[in-house]
Order: structure tokens, then C-alpha cells, then sequence
């Protein structure tokens, strides 16, 4: 192969993979098409840092009227490689809706990508449903031992003040038990994915960067020997 | 008076008046102390453009039990002369959470300095205390046609795509009708503010910054006629 062609190989592996690596970000970052509503609902999910829990008041003259506080959230480091889809929770006895919990563990978890830049950025309103949310209904329990090191990792790697928390709250790991789940991200109303189905997609299109990756790439091998 | 003590004067005036607007716009866009707990309350709903509301759910399958949603709120024009601390809200029929609160009108808001720059800009983690949020309990209730003119203006000011949003969605203003305040924003627990608390206060400490204006405003008059 003469110098030339091998110089402008060169090149067009570097631009190629300029390319690539462009949308690779891109893909990873992307908000999935509001068809995909499984990937949609684990996108915002693991793009918030907290969320808007609901409970069942227990407390006195309020007995089992709704209940709204704010939660900080995590179901892994933050970024496009991680997220397991389990909203875990960092909890102590001493807050009035952990203590509605203890009688009634049934609650309801909102998240919304008004919480992020994304819908400032495109001037939807946060009741605009391009600005999508999330509705989950399920039960907060406790984590056995065992799933308190993963709710620790997710949890202190995007809260890392949580370490530095009063030990004597006696904070424990939970997770919210997913039974039901509601995304609202285009106009025709709420959309309902079943736990099985959340769980089994990647907020990501990561595989589908990946194969884009590997196609150009055997494009520029091409090229090198042209 | 001499030439030079009315240019003495002239400066000493400019200087008071800018220092005086300084401190004016930083009083006025400053966040309450935490034993302010009341001024506090009306602080945060005014910076909040939405909030997460919880009902009783309607639902087949899920009746009773707490959902929670996101929806628009306003409580007034944005800045720091608006604000009556009324949350309004532009509701359907065709949503979920309104089919529930048909059903049984009592609702639970939340709004928190987390939807703000505030806590990111002071790293306040979102559960922590001084990331300061506020639960309402109350109901939710059709405003009658004299006060929805004041909801539009509040609510339309802040979300203007609401004034095109689809006719045939039969859209009605309502309010919360708030009965009980917790104020979370200081260690140490929940803060209970009464309705009656917290209408009657200001969320920004404009009086202050005014009476502060006049004060250093005699004191230029004074200098002038040094």
C-alpha cells in the first residue's frame, strides 16, 4: 500500500472515529422515542436524584389521607453505564412518613425530567407531558444485608453526604417495591409497563451505538485498503 | 454650600443608593431563616413552579391507596413582589390523579428548594434539611369563576403554554385549600405552621429592605447638608 494510501486511511479512521465516538455520547445520552415507554420510565428514573414519595398518613387526625415528601433516590452511580432500575432509599424512623410506612408500607414514587435541565432546556412545561414523569406505585421495604451493599453503592455514589449522616438516626437501606408503573411522555395519555418490562430493557441505547461503532469501523478498514 | 460639599454630597448619595438596591435586591431574593418557619413555607411555594401532589387512588385494583403525580403550580406571577401563597393549579378531567380527588378531594402537596439552583449552588443534598421543602395537606378545590381570574394571571404568567393547551380537555382552575403546613428546612424535625401563620406572612423581607432604603436615604441628606 502506497504512503498516500495509507495517510489518507489514517485519516479517515480519525474522522471516523471522531464520529463514532460522537454518537456513541450522543446514544448514551439520548432520551429514548417516546415509544419505547419501559426504556423511558428507567431513563428518568436513573436521571433523578431524588423523588416525591406518597404514603398513607398514620399520624393523629389525619389517619389514612395522602401523604406527599421528598426522598432522595438512586438505583445506581449516576452516567449512561449504570442503573439498575431499584429506586433505593437512605430512611430513619425519625421521619413522620417512614413512620406512615410502618403501619402501611403501600406507597406511590413520582419522578420527573423537570427535576433535570432537560425540559428548561426545551421550554416544556412540567405538565407538559414531553416533559416527561413517572408514576410508581408499589410498598417501601428494607433490604436484606446482602442488597444493602448494592443500595449503598448507588445511593452514597450520588449522595456522598449521606456517609456523614447521624449515626444515631439509625438510617437503614430500603428499596421501593415496584408493582405498578405509569409514564407520561407524549400527548394520548399515561402509558402503563409492567415491572417485567422495565426491568428487562436498558435506559440506553448503548447497543445500538456499539454496532454502529463496529460498522464504521470495518467502513474505515475498508477504506485503508482501497 | 460649597461646590465641593455638593459634589460630596452628589457621591456619598450615589454610593448609598447603590449600596442601598444591593442590599434591597439581596433582601429580597434572600431565603428566610429557619426560625422564620412560616415566611419559609411561603418562600419555597413561591420559587416552585410545580410540585408533587398525592391523592387516594381511584383506581380498579389500587383503590386507597396513595399516587403520586406532578402537576403545575403557581402562586402568583414569578419574583419577589408577587405571591399570595395559594398554590393554583390548571387541572383535567382526564387526568388520573383528578379522576381520584372526584372521588375523595383530600391531597397532599409537596414542593422543595431542590427544583431550584438553591440546594445544587449550596450542595445540599436533597433530603438534607436545609434543602428546604414543604408539605402541605389540604384538598383541592374548583376555584369559582371571580377567583379564577386571579388563578390565570398566577398560573399563565408562569406557564404560558397553558393558554394552548387542547381546548376539548375541558380545563378548570382549582386551588389547594391547605389545612396543615410542615416546614422541613433546619435540623432538628418537621416545623408545624398553621394556614393562619402563613397567609399573614411575606415570604421575602421587602419591609425590612424598604425601611433599611429610607434609613440610609436620611443619612445622604444629612451628609449633603454637612
Amino acid at each position: 500500500m502506497s504512503e498516500c494510501a495509507a495517510e489518507r486511511g489514517r485519516m479517515a479512521g480519525l474522522l471516523l472515529l471522531c464520529a463514532a465516538s460522537a454518537l456513541l455520547l450522543a446514544a448514551v445520552g439520548a432520551i429514548p422515542p417516546p415509544e419505547e415507554a419501559a426504556r423511558m420510565a428507567r431513563f428518568v428514573l436513573h436521571s433523578c436524584d431524588w423523588g416525591a414519595l406518597a404514603t398513607l398518613s398514620a399520624q393523629e387526625g389525619l389517619r389514612g389521607r395522602p401523604f406527599a415528601n421528598i426522598f432522595s433516590i438512586s438505583d445506581g452511580p449516576p452516567g449512561p453505564f449504570g442503573g439498575s432500575g431499584v429506586p433505593y432509599l437512605y430512611l430513619t424512623d425519625m421521619e413522620i412518613s417512614v413512620q406512615d410506612l410502618e403501619v402501611n408500607s403501600n406507597a406511590s414514587l413520582t419522578v420527573s425530567l423537570a427535576q433535570t435541565p432537560y425540559c428548561r432546556r426545551h421550554r416544556y412545561d412540567p405538565q407538559n407531558p414531553l416533559c416527561a414523569h413517572i408514576i410508581f406505585v408499589g410498598s417501601i421495604v428494607k433490604v436484606n444485608d446482602s442488597e444493602a451493599v448494592l443500595a449503598k453503592k448507588a445511593l452514597f455514589s450520588r449522595h456522598p453526604e449521606m456517609e456523614s449522616w447521624p449515626k444515631d438516626h439509625d438510617w437503614f437501606f430500603a428499596k421501593f417495591n415496584i408493582t405498578n408503573i405509569w409514564v407520561l411522555d407524549y400527548f394520548g395519555g399515561l402509558k402503563i409497563v409492567t415491572p417485567e418490562e422495565y426491568y428487562s430493557v436498558k435506559p440506553y441505547g448503548l447497543l445500538d451505538a456499539v454496532s454502529e461503532v463496529i460498522r464504521w469501523e470495518k467502513i474505515r478498514v475498508m477504506l485503508m485498503w482501497k
